[in-house]
């Protein structure tokens, strides 16, 4: 089967996946990227952070946010390995995030294409375009195996 | 008009909304209590912090945490000026707070009993008991004082 490469951006987010499994936290990275350029990553930290709100694209996005001076990300995109769920994506529209690319779906908890499917309704104020599955299998595969060591 | 007393919770949230207004941010507040006790404060201030998830909700969930040293709020109570967003919604719902107050409804961007009803799908895996309507006139007021001085 001949495969599309892996987008560098996706690649640098699973990296960041990668590092958050290795902290002991579930493996979900991120990256936010304004004109080709790598603005900030994030990855899931909730744990060793004392944070329910440290999931990879708020660390991100709060990152670049810090960096750029704005509370705006406008024209920017963020690559993430899962489907955001509920509060993320809602951060994702907060941050007026241009596109969204993200590797594997969540049925069990996401929120774009599953359950509150939070841009889709008129009280989401921005509705980022959306791209997903570039990346997926090896996103999916670092989630199996982190769950896999720990049952 | 008998009224009940506005509760002493409430009343914190509320003066934490004045004083993101007196900052120039949208007046809202959010008080976390854990047996009677208040553990942290938290009012909306994006535009200041340079930070799209600056939400009252997220500002009080995040401080709390940090200072109980936990990822989870269990047993805990948010108090907030308004219906939270789907964000907020999100966060409450990672954090495990047991009991969500909040004042005032907001159909535009609500996601609580409005658009995404975050709490109201399998995905969300956390729900908390939620009562609202304490405070309301007062909070909306607040919003309404904010938005027609800036008109």
């Amino acid at each position: 089967m001949t495969r599309w490469p892996l987008p560098q951006y996706m690649a640098l987010a699973l990296a960041q996946a990668r590092e958050a499994a290795d902290s002991g936290e579930v493996p979900i990275g991120a990256v936010v990227v304004k004109d080709k350029k790598v603005i900030a990553t994030g990855r899931n930290a909730p744990r060793a952070r004392h944070d329910p709100t440290s999931h990879a694209e708020i660390e991100a996005i709060r990152e670049a946010a810090r960096i750029l001076g704005d509370e705006r990300l406008t024209g920017c995109e963020l690559w993430v390995t899962l489907e955001p769920c509920a509060m993320c994506a809602g951060a994702i529209a907060h941050a007026r995030i241009a596109r969204l690319y993200y590797a594997a779906s969540d049925p069990k908890g996401g929120a774009v294409e599953h359950g509150a499917r939070v841009f889709d309704h008129p009280q989401c104020l921005h509705r980022p375009e959306v791209y997903s599955g570039m990346g997926e299998a090896e996103a999916a595969d670092l989630l199996r195996t982190f769950f896999r060591e720990r049952r």
